[in-house]
């Protein structure tokens, strides 16, 4: 286990050792029924005395994040059991690192990277972003030396109205927040509506990223099952019983990860529930132009008569994810109180980058553009189902996406994918463990396969090879999962 | 006063007016002592019937907001009465709006605007930059579309490293976070640090953004007097009985809005307190290198041994605000949560901004370009001196600034500047009110003046309006403020 310990500071060393593996345990990062190291281990591991360690683990039993059981180790407890007795805690340590899954699995990529949802910047417009940059620092070189609107500079919220006007949601200018990236949306809302104790519905499984700011908040994230029209109604309505959610989070279309679509009919029943029981829906859509085949239903937000659902759009999927440009809808009140919370948060975004991005969507050469982009990564994604048919053992499955930049795939319930990450990483492939994306209680057996970043020729190289590691995993696993740590 | 009703909205009207009242008040927006107008006039406003007031003023007064005395009116409680019995309230309305004063005050700016404490952008090197990007384009597009490290690229990091070197900070690029603005650096240090109930110690007065995120997470802000020498230990050391402080956040240089510099004793003083008492210290430092005489006392991290400070540079004031770009450094487990926070609030800096600024730190050409805006924001200093010596009455003082974007202007007591304001800009000037610069208990007879926003001509024009403006309220004003609340 890597803890950096501060030799200097006048916080103790078990205090220190107490302070990060609670804050591991808090984050979900350390799963409950994980089994520690053994104190010998750690204590080597880290340079100080057992009894530093034991005081250490002395303290996590006190605050019920372990059990030691006499021959047999130390376990993390489950979530639940910590989670609720002690929100002052909970806030005391609410973005530390190791809630920020998204940065961990990101470090030090492996050489064949199928772990980043991201697209392959080959594949997006850098010379048309170029041009308009020229352009730009001839006409007005003034942007990079003014602050803009804390909302976003007002043509580019123009030209957002008018998109999503086409996408039929009937807004204006006046509507739109302009943000850093769709993450800082998603934050933002956070921020705004939920504090500690607040109910969030998501899918199960999820975007990693949403569910650690989510939690940074102190909120309780509830998962509901998906089936193949996207999150189970009948599910959300069992759980309604019992629980008032302030927000549902959802990713309607090409869901990350799991590539699902939620049909028209889901979408308008769960914006009625949500009438019904006034919470917030959070639509995230990071890339529902990315089709492969029909188009997908129509947005949630528009169906939305009453103000429930903000609606979130980046464009770092599809367009330049060097300028960090996204944006939000959302009716007026609610609107406001997002730009209250950018304003603390940092008082608006870059305005230069805004206005390179501007040309495309006032001259709509979006169109074309994505246009481009769906025909290369269909591609891509027809390559990657193909080989997976061809190179994957009968016992493992996968959702076929028709958008998005993700393949779901399901190893037989007994292999780790965390360890198996362990693996493949030493011979040059990496994933996304699914288990992160979930909530609550996580499987292991899923893993997250995203094609979009890769060349052809990496892909024809990556998923044969990942089939083999998979096979060979399985073939050496001997008896089931151990359930121990990543890195130990 | 103005709120925004949504008629469709499920939550009741009285509902919507007590929460819009109750945020204010939380906020410190509506101070303590203030007078609400009557509830026949707040129903005329709204247009809706006296009883939905009634009920509004009901929960504001069952909720301890507000206090209605026979015959007299209703009446603002003070904060503290508020403040501590219900973190969860306060959790859950965090971020609105009328937090964000910095944004309520920079709407709507008159013609004559010294209220921004932000410069010219005539003055900063707006030709260089675009040269940068130029060549930028040629050599890199492909950072358009690239994401980049969470903690900002690694050249730009080695730069900022090698500035603060200079500066007697020995880092690296290993300790430096790129933000997104120092805005965005006091909210990732209050994010990591703070909760309900944490104490922070700022001076007596500070900068209004930063009080709008300290309060957000629920911290209770304690403003420190200072006097030449900038915080007063004396003071500070009497707190600290009581108080147990997370955090210091301190100006030291240039402060803002005062414009008063710490001594280089002060500086080592306060940071003996931060290691005694075990706590931080932010040291924002905008404007350091905007010196008009010698040049400061060695930044308070320049003395830090044992890791107690985070060293905050916003580059907006100096360089390119239309980038965004600020950089803070500290010790290596703090950097780590604050890294970790900055992934769940935004995924990091945009790439292309980073690397449009990073030839002025490699070339070492910012010494250069931030000599010529000394000389130029000097003059503009020397200027605004002279026309206050010459048109301001005898009872007007202020402190004479030796560096940055402020004057700090003290009015007689009974002067309400707020109200002032709204005189002043009916005729076109600007400036920003002290009172929103006080974390508790505000003085409402001081005003920030920012020489650095205008033209000369705007300068040699405002500053005599502006003392004629205040000539005529004193003579107009008949017996003391009415401590009525803006917009009424």
């Amino acid at each position: 286990m890597k803890i950096e310990l501060n030799r200097q500071a006048q916080i103790s060393l078990s205090k220190q050792i107490f302070q990060e593996i609670a804050d591991r345990i808090q984050s979900g990062y350390f799963p409950g029924g994980a089994r520690l190291p053994s104190i010998r281990k750690l204590a080597k591991e880290l340079s100080v005395s057992p009894v530093t360690v034991i005081q250490a683990f002395t303290m996590l039993e006190k605050e019920k994040y372990i059990t030691r059981v006499q021959g047999k180790g130390t376990f993390v407890n489950e979530m639940s059991d910590t989670q609720d007795h002690d929100m002052v805690t909970m806030l005391q340590i609410p973005d530390y690192l190791h809630r920020a899954q998204q940065l961990y699995y990101s470090q030090h990529p492996a050489k064949l990277n199928f772990s980043l949802s991201v697209v392959d910047p080959s594949l997006l417009p850098a010379q048309i972003l170029s041009n308009h940059v020229k352009e730009l620092i001839q006409t007005h070189p003034e942007l990079l030396v003014q602050y803009g609107e804390i909302q976003g500079a007002f043509p580019l919220r123009q030209a957002f109205a008018k998109y999503l006007n086409r996408e039929k949601i009937p807004i204006t200018a006046e509507d739109i927040l302009v943000t850093n990236g769709s993450q800082q949306g998603i934050d933002l809302v956070a921020r705004c509506f939920l504090g500690p104790g607040d109910i969030v519905i998501t899918e199960e499984v999820t975007y990693p990223g949403a569910i650690d700011v989510f939690r940074s908040r102190g909120a309780t994230v509830l998962p509901v099952p998906m089936d193949q029209e996207g999150i189970s109604i009948n599910h959300l309505i069992r759980l309604l019983d019992t629980y008032q959610p302030q927000l549902i989070y959802t990713i309607p279309t090409y869901q990350n990860p799991t590539g699902r679509v939620m049909s028209e009919r889901r979408r308008k029943q769960l914006l009625e529930i949500a009438e019904e029981v006034n919470c917030l829906i959070l639509e995230d859509d990071p890339w529902s132009e990315i089709y492969f085949d029909a188009p997908p239903p129509a947005h949630i937000k528009s169906f939305d008569r009453k103000g429930h659902v903000i609606y979130l759009k980046g464009l770092s999927k599809m367009l330049a994810p060097g300028c960090r440009v996204g944006f939000l809808s959302a009716e007026k009140s609610i609107l406001r109180r997002l730009l209250g919370t950018k304003t603390n948060a940092d008082m608006g975004n870059p305005l230069f980058n805004q206005w390179i991005i501007l040309p495309i969507f006032q001259q709509q050469s979006l169109d074309q553009l994505v246009q481009q982009l769906r025909d290369q990564l269909k591609y891509r994604r027809d390559l990657s189902i193909k080989l997976l048919k061809k190179h994957a053992l009968a016992k493992i499955n996968w959702i076929y996406p028709k958008g998005g930049f993700n393949i779901w795939i399901t190893l037989p319930e007994h292999i780790n994918c965390t360890e198996l990450l362990f693996y493949a990483k030493q011979q040059g492939v990496d994933f996304f463990p699914g288990s992160a994306c979930y909530p609550t209680n996580p499987q292991h057996n899923h893993l997250r396969l995203s094609f979009t970043n890769s060349t052809e020729k990496q892909i024809a190289l990556g998923i044969p090879l990942l089939c083999k590691i998979i096979d060979e995993y399985i073939a050496n696993e001997k008896q089931g999962t151990t359930n121990d740590l990543p890195g130990f």
